[in-house]
């Protein structure tokens, strides 16, 4: 018998565990949002992740649940766990990917490296981070946001009234001076083996990743150390199975923060696919099943990872691959099957080789034909 | 709008199509025999691939058709291109890889190195073959043969008796004095254009391939380039679009000669999955809908495909694999989604490596664990 693994959403990072499923003999199971969705060859059922009836069926037929983003409701993974099936990550862990005011408490009391940063409840509050702070904050809301949604930079209470009538608190944190972002995942069986990819550079635009660069340029040795040490550290106290991804920022003095979390297969992970001997979509896999982890070494020195954003007419797919493949053989594409809009993620790309520049130039080159 | 390819047979050359189709934005549909075949989480239809009617309605919803083997009857074929959907290999070529015999008789015309045959159609002339080739010949059946099926090596008419009394024609061979076998693999575009990965080296255990040794050791050079020029002159005269594998004898007396030819994606190609930078079965699916073709450059030194088989009575697939996963942390698995029957081909491993001693072991201890 194959063993069965559910995944709640039917996005790209579901639809790229596919290739590793088929490979391994898992079978795939999708509750998606709706038919045609990017993950629709798995075997999909169609339903609403927050109802919670309609999760418990869908979970009665799988071996493990797990996600492709973090927004199913607590008391419905609750009622799956109680219900008798294996849910990874857990309710506990994720709960701190789902809130990020929760997140900052508790990475506060682990005594983890992160920004400054305050509960906020009131105007007053703002105003009084906003003294402290150079008068400028980052302000999030504690859930729900994504890609730079349900972030913004405010530099006067005023800018967050909307945000403040919503009666919801929200976490300031101070605006890092930063250097770079890096990201660290690492994956975590139930047992608490774990495996580590090497730390990444991040390269954002208008609050999405664009690029990333694998490994980080000049990290071995210190940073990776920290990187690895910050992110083996969250994995253990949060009790985190499957992929977990620590979004950090490297500051101009030396320090690696931590931005954000996610525990799930991530953008920042999407290099492996090409560029490791196990992807992130297997490690998840392999992972949340309990099954032993894979190697995570680098096939090259260099591998570089370039988002491929819907642009504003594309034409046939064929007609945009072939001016991609004919011009760029080795790089590797990756389709997510979506209709193209403006700013959507529609693909990646990923190039590999021993001279980051003319790895850099292929992988660029490759995403600008390929969403032309 | 995706293009989408059609595949004949739902067996696991078809199912290994299924991650590139899904990197690439393909849609693959596969014609099956039954349900719950290796390739089922493509869209399949159930039907009969002899059955006319039933192949024009499939080959009405796709973009191309295809082959994951080669048994479909050259008037099915036939009545899909008269039909307007383009059937790649195209029946032509498809023709030499259906009939031995038609294959030899054609690669004489092009004067390509061959073993000795000839056309048996009566017990005299099997007779006469022998006496000129010391008393042993192979005999195959023209049509049907795989995996060692439809092949004998005979020392008298005597022990054809029953192939000679069907009243089909048989092909005779010398038993030729070989050192190893080779497979030369090239993709080529309706456009003419070719990829070639390098020539491999296949080991054969009871006429089934069981291990794979990319590249084969020792042909830098003179055998590589044979190798090449017979699989570029082959897949040129005979217009073959898609995957072509060609198995190779490497003489005793140092020549190369042409023992069989397949039209598709073929067990000596697996290791490109994860050897090379564009596997067969993503070359094949870029062929066939004539897209660019990508890079055929090894990802390490060596790569070494082992074919699982089935064991005598294997247990969870879970079990097996923690047993093989927790002992070969670099190897990648393949399982084909089969149940298990003693000798059946239910997967393959594949090892990458610079020293091609530890490569070797280590696919081989994984196959081991995997298949027990």
């Amino acid at each position: 018998m194959s063993p069965t693994v559910g995944v709640i959403g039917g996005g790209q990072l579901a639809r790229m565990m596919i290739p590793p499923a088929v490979a391994l003999g898992i079978e795939l199971r999708v509750l998606a949002e709706s038919a045609g969705e990017s993950a629709s060859l798995a075997v999909t059922t169609i339903g609403d992740f927050r109802d919670a009836a309609q999760v418990l069926e869908f979970a009665a037929g799988v071996d493990v649940l797990t996600f492709d983003h973090e927004h199913v409701p607590q008391e419905v993974i609750a009622a799956v766990v109680a219900a008798g099936t294996p849910v990874y990550p857990g309710p506990t862990a994720l709960l701190y990917a789902q809130d990020k005011l929760l997140m900052r408490e508790r990475l506060a009391a682990l005594e983890l490296p992160m920004p400054d940063w305050a509960r906020i409840e009131s105007a007053a509050d703002l105003k009084a981070f906003l003294k402290s702070h150079g008068n400028r904050a980052v302000l999030k809301t504690a859930r729900g946001g994504y890609d730079g949604k349900g972030v913004r930079v405010v530099r006067t209470a005023d800018e967050a009234s909307d945000w403040l009538s919503a009666g919801e608190p929200l976490l300031a944190e101070e605006l890092v001076e930063f250097r770079r972002e890096l990201a660290q995942l690492v994956a975590r069986r139930p047992s608490g083996k774990t495996e580590l990819w090497p730390v990444v550079e991040s390269i954002q635009r208008d609050g999405v990743c664009a690029e990333v660069i694998a490994p980080a340029p000049g990290s071995a040795g210190r940073i990776a150390d920290l990187a690895a040490d910050i992110a083996l550290a969250i994995a253990r106290e949060l009790d985190v199975v499957g992929v977990l991804a620590v979004e950090l920022f490297e500051t101009t003095d030396d320090r690696l923060v931590i931005n954000e979390l996610a525990m799930r297969p991530h953008n920042t992970g999407h290099w492996t696919i090409d560029g490791s001997t196990t992807s992130q979509f297997e490690q998840h896999l392999r992972a949340v099943l309990d099954l032993p982890l894979g190697a995570t070494g680098c096939r090259e020195p260099w591998s570089v990872m370039v988002n491929v954003l819907g642009g504003p007419g594309s034409g046939a797919l064929t007609d945009r691959y072939s001016l991609a493949l004919e011009n760029q053989p080795t790089v590797k594409f990756h389709s997510y099957g979506k209709q193209s809009r403006p700013g959507r993620k529609v693909g990646h790309v990923t190039a590999l080789g021993d001279d980051l520049d003319d790895v850099v130039y292929r992988a660029r080159a490759a995403s600008e034909f390929f969403g032309a």
